[in-house]
Formats: C-alpha cells, sequence, structure tokens
C-alpha cells in the first residue's frame, strides 16, 4: 500500500488508467447532450493544500501518552492524513471533499501493527473518553468512516488498519484461512493464490478495500454466487471490544444456542476492532466459463436468472442490465447512441466456475434454458471485456464530477416474484426526481440498474444515476434523489442495502426495516459492549 | 396428530414397528451377553395411572381467566396431558417418566389455535408471573421442554403448538413457503409435495417433531448437505414476545446491519413463540441416486467424504459408520457377531439429489475420488433399505430400557483436520467412564459413531453408546458419561451440539464455548426481550 500514489479526494490512483480512448471526446460530447448542457462546466477540486483545518481537540498529552505504548505503530496528525482520513468513497464524501470544507476531520490517525497495539488504543480510548473511528481501505460508500463524535467524547481518532496486513494461516484440508483485517484485496489475493486457493470476494473496490471492511460492511463481490457474500465466508474473528479481547465462535456449524458471530458481519465497527480474521477459502478452479447474452426484455432475463439460481450448476455470477444500461454501456463503446430510440434488448453476463465435469453439465442445462428465453449468445469476447475492465468505471465519476454532472448508485434486494415492480419503482422515482430537480433539469436523465447478485429467493437490483449537478446545493439535491428512491424500497419491503451497509446514509430507514423491537435489540447489543459509544459512533445507530 | 396413538413415556407410536423380525432373540441374547448380564432385567415403566401428581399451584380464577380470552384453543389441566408435557425425550426424561417420578409437571397445557390467542397466553403469563414452555413436538433430547419456573413465577403453563398447523402460503417463484410453527413433518411435507416441493428437513425424529422445534433448536435433517440445517433454510419469522408481536427480517439478502432474524435459530423459545415461519422450499429432485460403500478404515472414509464436499457435485447426504458402528449394524442385521475380532472397515452411505445432468457428473466424480481410496461399492439395495428403515431405530431404545440397559447419543461438530482426533477422544472417553462405572460393568462396552453431516470445512460426529443400566442412580450415571465426553468436546474446542440444541444439559458448558463477553450478551438480548424471564425459564440461560 502506497498511499502518496492514491488520489486525496477520488477514486483509486492518481495515473487513472484510460477506459474511454478514442471515444473520450465523443462520449463527453453525448453525456452534454444527454445532461442538457450546451457546455460542460469545468468544476474541479479545490487544491488539497489550500484547505485550512482546524486544531486538533485532543490534548497533546493525551497523544503523547499514547504514544508510549504503541511503539511499532504510527500515530500522526499531519493535515494530509487527516484529510484523507476524513471521508470515504461515497458520492456526498467526495462532495465534501472537492470543496475541500471540513470542519470535521480526525484529530489523529493511528496505524497499529498489532493486537497488542489495538488493545491499547482501545483502552486508552475508553479511559479518555475518545472516538475510534475503524478504518479499513475507507472505500466506503455509506459514510461509515466519516469521523463523528458521540456525546462527552473529547477528540476523534482514526484507527487505519492497513499496516496490519499479514496472511496468518492456510488450512488447505478445512479450506479456512486467517488473515489480519487490513489487508488489502490485491495482496491478499497474491498470498492465496500462491498457495493454489482463492477467497474469490471481488467487489468493485477490490483494489482499494480490505478483508476487514467487507466483513463489516457485508460486502459482496461480483462472484459471490460461488463464493459467498462477506457473511457467508466469514468463519470467525478476534475481536477488541471495551471490555476486552474476545473471539467468536467458528464451528463448521452448532446448535449451541444462537451464534454471536453472526451479529459481526453488518457491525461496521460499532461493536470492535476485528483484528484477525478467518474466512473460507477454495482451490481455484478447474475451469472457468464467461459469457454474454443478450434478452429480448429485463422480465425474460429475470426469469431465466431464476431458473438458472434454482439449478444446481456451479455458478459464479449472473449480472443482468437493464435497457438502459446495456444502452449505455453500448453507447460508452460507441461513444454516443439515440437516446430516444432505446432498444428493449437487455444484456446479462455469466459466469461459471467450478470442476470440468460440472461445468459441462452446467452449459448444457444453460443453454436448455436460454433457449425458452430468446437469448442469444454473443460469445465469450463481450463477457471477457467486462472481465478486463471491471475495477475501471469507478474512475469515471471523478470526470463527471469534474464536469458538473453528478453520479450515484444505490442498490437493494428483493424476492424474485417482486423484482421487477420493485426495479420499475425504484426507476420512476429517481427519474423523477431527477427531471423534476428544482435547480438542474437534464435533457435525458440517465437511469439504469442490473442484477448484480442472485440467490435461490431473490436478486439484488443495483442502480447508477448521472445528472447535471445542482451547483446551489448538490448535498439537497442528492438526498432528495436518495430519499425518493429509499421511499420506494421501504414501501416495497426490500432492504435500504444489499451490500453497502447503513453507515450514517441510511440510518434513518433501519427502524422500519427491522421493526422497533429488531433496532431496539441491536442498540442494546451495541450498549452492553461499547456503553461509552466510543467505536465508530454515529454510524448504523 | 392423535395423541392417544403415541406412547406416554417412550418414542412414537404404541403399536411400533418391528424393526429386528426373526433377529430378535439372537439380538438380544448377544445384546445380553455384550453387557455382562447372565439373564437381561425387566425394568418396564411404571403404570401412568399410578402417578400422582402435585395440585397444580396456578390459581384456578387465572385459569378460568384465561379460559375467557381463549376461545378457540383448548386448556386443559388434566393429569394425562399434564404428564406427557412434563418431559421431552432425553434419556434422562425418558428415565424420569418411566420412574413415575414428577414432581416437577406443568400446571396446565395450552393449545392455542391463532396468532391472537399466542399472544393473550403471553400478555396473561406477562402480567401474572407465569413461566411459558412453548412445546412443539416435544422430541428434544437436551431438557427442552421441561417444566422449570423462574423467580417469582406462580405457575407453569406448557404452550402445545400443535393446533396451529396450517401451510400458510407458497411461493413458487421465490422457493419460499410460510406455515404455521406447530406443524409436524409428515403434515408439512405432505401438503408441499402435492404442490411438487419439499422442504427436505428430514431429521430422525422427523415423524414427531415441527417446524418451530427444528427452527428453535438448530437441528439438521439427514440431507442438510442439500437442503441446509435449519438455520439455513430458515427465512423469517412471525414472533410473539413479551413486548408484543414482531417479524424478523426475511431478505435474501442484505447488508442492513446485522441481522437479528440469525439470532432466533436456536433460541429454543427463549426469545418469544414463534406462530409463522417462513422456509425454503425446493422442487422434488429430477433424480436422487444413493448409494452404499465400505472403506478400509474411519480415516480413509473421512478423507474422502472431505474431498466429495469439496466438490461441485449435488450432494444431498454424507453419512459415514466408524468400524464400531459399522460392526454393530451387521451384527443387529445377522443377529450377533464376535467383538473381539472387530473388523476394521467403515460402512458410507451417500446421496445425491438434483437435476439428472449433475447428478451423472456427480456419479463420474465420486467414482473417480472413492478409486483413490479403496472404498467398495455395495450397491444400492444397502442404501435403499437405510432409507427404509431410517425413522425405525429410535423404538429400540424403550425395548433396550426395558432390558435393564441404557442409550443415549450424543454429537458435536469440528474441522476436517480435526476429526480424526476429536472422534478417538471421546470415543476413548466414553468407553472409559461405562468400563470404570462403579455400579454396572459391562463385558464389551458398545460405543459408535458415525458423521452425520457435512460440511466445507467439517463434520459433525454422532456418537451413540449402550451400557448396563445402574439400577442405583442411572441418571448420576449419565452425567459421569456425558460429563467425560463434554470435557473432551470443550478440550478440542468443538461444539458441545451440532443439531440437538442446549436446553438444560448442556447449559454448563455454553460460557467456556462462546466467551464469557458472547455469553453475556446473549443474556442481555434474553433480558432485553423478556425481563420477567417468562419465556422458557432455566433452558440456555
Ligand atoms: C467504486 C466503489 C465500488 C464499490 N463496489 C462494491 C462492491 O462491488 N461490493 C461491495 O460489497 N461494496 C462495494 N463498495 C463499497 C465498499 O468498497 C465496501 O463497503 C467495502 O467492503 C469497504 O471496505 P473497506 O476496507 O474500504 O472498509 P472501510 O470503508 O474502511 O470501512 C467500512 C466499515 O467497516 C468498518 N471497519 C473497517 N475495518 C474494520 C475492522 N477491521 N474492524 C471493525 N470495523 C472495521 C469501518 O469503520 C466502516 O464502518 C464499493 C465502493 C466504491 C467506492
Ligand atoms: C429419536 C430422536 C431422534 C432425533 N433425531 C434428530 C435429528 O436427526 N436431527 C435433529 O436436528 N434433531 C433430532 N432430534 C432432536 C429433536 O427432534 C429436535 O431438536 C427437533 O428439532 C425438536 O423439534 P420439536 O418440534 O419436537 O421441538 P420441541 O422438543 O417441542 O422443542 C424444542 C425447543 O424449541 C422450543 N420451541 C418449540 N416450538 C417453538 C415455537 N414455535 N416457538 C418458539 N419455541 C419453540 C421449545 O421450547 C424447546 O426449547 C431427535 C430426537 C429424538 C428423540
Amino acid at each position: 500500500m502506497n498511499l502518496s500514489e492514491r488520489k486525496w479526494c477520488g477514486w483509486g490512483l492518481k495515473q487513472s488508467p484510460d477506459l474511454l480512448k478514442d471515444k473520450r471526446n465523443s462520449f463527453w460530447n453525448w453525456l452534454r447532450e444527454l445532461s442538457g448542457f450546451t457546455e460542460l462546466p469545468h468544476t474541479l477540486p479545490v487544491d488539497i493544500n489550500s484547505i485550512s483545518l482546524n486544531e486538533p481537540t485532543l490534548p497533546s498529552t493525551l497523544i503523547s501518552e499514547l504514544e508510549t505504548k504503541i511503539s511499532q505503530g504510527k500515530i500522526t496528525s499531519e493535515p494530509i492524513e487527516r484529510i484523507i482520513h476524513a471521508r470515504g468513497k461515497s458520492y456526498l464524501d467526495t462532495l465534501a471533499l472537492r470543496s475541500g470544507n471540513l470542519p470535521d476531520v480526525p484529530d489523529i490517525v493511528i496505524y497499529p501493527q498489532t493486537k497488542e497495539e489495538v488493545i491499547e488504543v482501545i483502552r486508552w480510548a475508553l479511559f479518555n473518553n475518545v472516538a475510534i473511528i475503524p478504518f479499513g481501505g475507507g472505500t466506503s460508500v455509506v459514510g461509515g468512516v466519516n469521523p463523528i463524535k458521540g456525546q462527552n467524547h473529547i477528540g476523534i481518532a482514526t484507527l487505519d488498519l492497513r499496516e496490519m496486513n499479514r496472511l496468518i494461516n492456510i488450512d488447505t484440508k478445512s479450506r479456512i484461512a486467517c488473515a489480519e483485517s487490513g489487508i488489502e484485496g490485491p495482496h491478499l489475493e497474491e498470498l492465496l493464490q500462491k498457495e493454489g486457493f482463492t477467497l474469490g470476494h471481488y467487489p468493485q473496490s477490490f483494489e482499494f478495500s480490505t478483508l476487514g471492511g467487507w466483513v463489516s460492511a457485508r460486502g459482496a463481490g461480483h462472484q459471490s454466487i460461488r463464493y459467498g457474500k462477506a457473511e457467508d465466508w466469514f468463519v470467525g474473528a478476534e475481536i477488541i471490544s471495551p471490555p476486552g479481547p474476545w473471539k467468536t465462535e467458528a464451528f463448521p456449524a452448532s446448535a449451541a444456542g444462537p451464534q454471536i458471530k453472526d451479529l459481526i458481519p453488518g457491525s461496521e465497527g460499532t461493536l470492535g476492532i476485528m483484528t484477525d480474521i478467518e474466512f473460507r477459502i477454495h482451490p481455484l478452479p478447474q475451469e472457468k466459463y464467461y459469457n454474454a447474452y443478450i434478452f429480448p426484455s429485463f422480465e425474460a432475463g429475470i426469469e431465466a436468472s431464476r431458473q438458472l439460481m434454482q439449478t444446481d450448476i456451479p455458478l459464479a455470477m449472473i449480472r443482468l442490465s437493464d435497457a438502459q444500461e446495456t444502452f449505455f454501456y453500448t453507447a460508452m463503446q460507441m461513444g454516443g447512441g439515440d437516446p430516444s430510440s432505446l432498444p428493449k434488448f437487455c444484456l446479462m453476463l455469466i459466469g461459471l466456475e467450478g470442476d470440468s465435469p460440472c461445468i459441462t453439465a452446467g452449459r448444457q442445462i444453460i443453454e436448455s434454458i436460454f433457449a425458452n428465453h430468446q437469448a442469444i449468445s454473443l460469445g465469450e469476447g463481450i463477457a471477457d471485456q467486462w472481465f478486463q475492465q471491471r475495477f475501471l468505471l469507478p474512475y469515471l465519476r471523478d470526470e463527471m464530477l469534474d464536469y458538473g454532472l453528478g453520479v450515484d448508485t444505490l442498490e437493494t434486494a428483493t424476492r424474485w416474484n417482486q423484482l421487477l415492480d420493485l426495479h420499475e419503482a425504484i426507476h420512476k422515482a429517481i427519474q423523477e426526481t431527477i427531471e423534476n430537480d428544482p435547480d438542474q433539469k437534464p435533457q435525458f436523465p440517465i437511469v439504469m440498474a442490473h442484477i448484480s447478485h442472485a440467490y435461490l429467493d431473490g436478486a439484488s437490483l443495483y442502480f447508477t444515476f448521472v445528472f447535471p449537478r445542482s451547483l446551489k446545493d448538490p448535498s439537497q439535491q442528492w438526498h432528495r434523489i436518495k430519499n425518493s428512491a429509499s421511499h420506494v424500497i421501504r414501501y416495497h419491503k426490500a432492504t435500504i442495502s444489499h451490500h453497502h451497509g447503513i453507515g450514517t446514509d441510511h440510518k434513518q430507514w433501519l427502524t422500519g426495516e427491522k421493526s422497533a423491537l429488531a433496532y431496539e435489540l441491536l442498540r442494546q447489543i451495541k450498549y452492553q459492549i461499547d456503553p461509552k459509544n466510543i467505536l465508530n459512533p454515529g454510524k448504523l445507530f
């Protein structure tokens, strides 16, 4: 991990890869037209050196005291460190960073090296009433790492876990590995794959997010059908909480009462700092088969996805774009397209991974199901191209922000029989809110979605929306869009997040989603473990 | 459900099916020799009519008050009802019932008909400080339904849920059904299979246990590899708790914080009464393939099981008996056998269920794995026979008890790389405790085990042990055996129960297994929902 190679207020590396290539000009021109601009504005972020921060509120004596206890790790209050740890990667976060208006930044950033140092930090924070913000890759898109104080807290320390990045052991028989929580995706996979194994967790943020962040936010990788969502591949953890260090259960299965380990995925750092995490691993698959198909409608694609999910074949991925998204990506490749004659067809990418005989059986079953839905195979080339580019798309967001646009995503999950209705309703809500924006009206709103993760009983829907940004109050504009979509999600009894988490942004929807009693229970669990609320205050609760 | 056809103090129907047939005499003679008796004692249960019960401590005015609120359901304090609800089906329970010495029985038994009636019962119990014992099939083998009062409770009411047995709906697209919790196995499967679906949960107690009991105790059916353990197929529930009725989350997947629904499986009635339960269903499989194999050793069988579990084939079941169990079942079929020349080979039953092409691929993979472990196929006949007789074995227990013997089972789970050691250690602990029993010493102790449920990372071990029963203090004798095995389980960091649950019998092992912090959390969750401890007091906590 070399932070100096990374952008301070956007996605990924300063040296962004080039996604658009020779279609660059025509693509931006096309987006400009859709958005209704005669010329795309230039709306660049401020210079990082121009940002002035408040003085730390943490007394320097306390910082020195902590320094005596952290001999291997690092403690810093350099402005750049405080800035890059001031926000995650949500649209709101990015707006805030780009504006340079950061009244709330952590007082210090701590990089512990060992479990023992984390224990010292928690003890110190508990004794002195300091808010601790666990920080993995900081790629949260729900405000999960934002520096918020609780009542009576005298300061904020962000705990960046990325120096704790060792692979501790691999049990190839039981197929469980153990690693420190701060390890980033590429590093972890490199170490595992050297031994012939994989965790198989590839979120779009893979390159810059961490094992601990994946579990904390109940994340999902592209191949979650095969490798599981974080809560599925998570086996157990060692956790440092205010009452002390502890280990969760970690059995293949157990009937010894409810498993407390089940409360850890999704706890977003509010119940403790995970130091060591055990997780399932798989040998690299004998064979992979990825292909792309066109379906005559989203409905046909959904029905085929459902049927596929309910077979016994070794699926790894189903990714079904709606007509709008299919159109958008085609336009991106072509440098444009006519939105008034939107075709109805939908792109599906599917992936199989596993034992060769099962893949052979799988391909046979796929063909027979797809034949009933008038699917047309596009061949493995398109799927390959997606595979190569799958981590590049987020770079486009920063460019859009530079050009006066706004872009965000939101996601949910529901049962198969409700998926089509929900898709339509969310689409309508977002589109109408964008169209009726008091500040900025686009020519053609870009609202698109895909099924990103599928299950026996249902699937997730992942929406992307691009809009001309209100320069008056972009945050209010975003809240209007987000609220209208969230209301629809709640009304349809779907979940407010399938894999992004709650953080600050989804908090208000939790009671309705979980029931008052269940949410109160969660609050009590939090209170029991962390009565002084030093662990990531303001998130989830 | 016709309770009058069922035994009051043993397993199943009064009209027991005949498992031993023409081998009856030789089998008992053989068991007599192994146990070291010159003649098997006759130790029959008391006559139910000779049992005298304490008067109910619940004032009759309170019972009448409740009667005004339960118009459709039934409330009874008939002695026979109080007796058959006084215990579950554990060895200790059965000893107690057979002895007729029952100082603790419920004051009344309530059979609610509707959710609303359950709400009334809980309100009434809360207001009047009455302990409520949720009762499904009453097949708990860990003391889960025993009538225990909490502090300040003035009486005990057992809530038999078996009149709440309706299938509420089937969503064939999302493959989720909803049923009332008191529905028994055969009734539920009949209704589902009429529509072409199955839940596929077939514990050995299938015929007499209920949907609610399966979830509450985190049960496992024989085909759990395919259909899941209860916590896997459990989707969500409607629950009546002291603060009121509520519904758990029930999404295909969610990142909206920890899912409170995960606390329900294994909660053993201590957090609320589940009324409606949603669960996954599957279409009846296109094809089934069951076969039996002989392995040269338990170790070879374990290794082959592990390899099988880590393929992509549609496995439904792996059941690997150790040499002792293989020998015992062979002897049962043959009417005897020489235990001093115990062969080493081990029987494995395997089952595949699913789509035909995947089964074909599966059989091919099985053959190639098994060839490396010198496995010999016995043909489908043996597997078939097991399938036919799989619910009959428990009837043998009552006969053993009639003949001065004791018999019990216990189970655990651990990772593949620890399985062989754990098996040996538990076996040794049980055998030595039986051999050194101060009251009764067998000729050849019968201690046997099988792998009953398998996972990617490990498997469960299920032990059965038969021993000459101490007639002085059979309960103490059992505690000696149980303790020695439980110590070994704890020492090896395995779980104290894979699918039986905690109830009263495993409580003392929970803190060690879960960590003090996790167990305290569970207690606080309980306290939060049920501060007056009216829900199944004395179980789990
Ligand atoms: C462009 C982009 C694409 C994305 N794509 C995906 C995707 O495909 N799938 C997906 O699931 N998510 C995706 N995300 C969201 C984000 O990457 C995930 O939530 C990820 O799991 C966060 O990991 P992180 O290491 O960055 O955690 P952070 O953002 O640093 O932290 C996330 C939460 O976990 C807590 N935390 C972190 N580490 C620990 C620890 N060791 N102990 C206790 N608490 C801890 C933090 O306090 C915070 O509340 C995407 C985000 C972006 C910006
Ligand atoms: C011969 C025999 C074989 C067995 N084989 C297996 C096996 O193969 N696999 C397996 O998993 N188990 C097995 N068991 C154990 C037992 O059958 C299981 O624990 C079963 O799940 C219990 O179901 P039940 O309906 O009888 O529940 P009960 O015994 O009535 O209750 C079990 C627990 O759940 C609570 N409860 C019941 N219903 C509800 C409800 N609606 N709401 C809230 N709480 C409730 C009770 O209070 C109790 O604590 C076996 C038992 C016997 C005697």
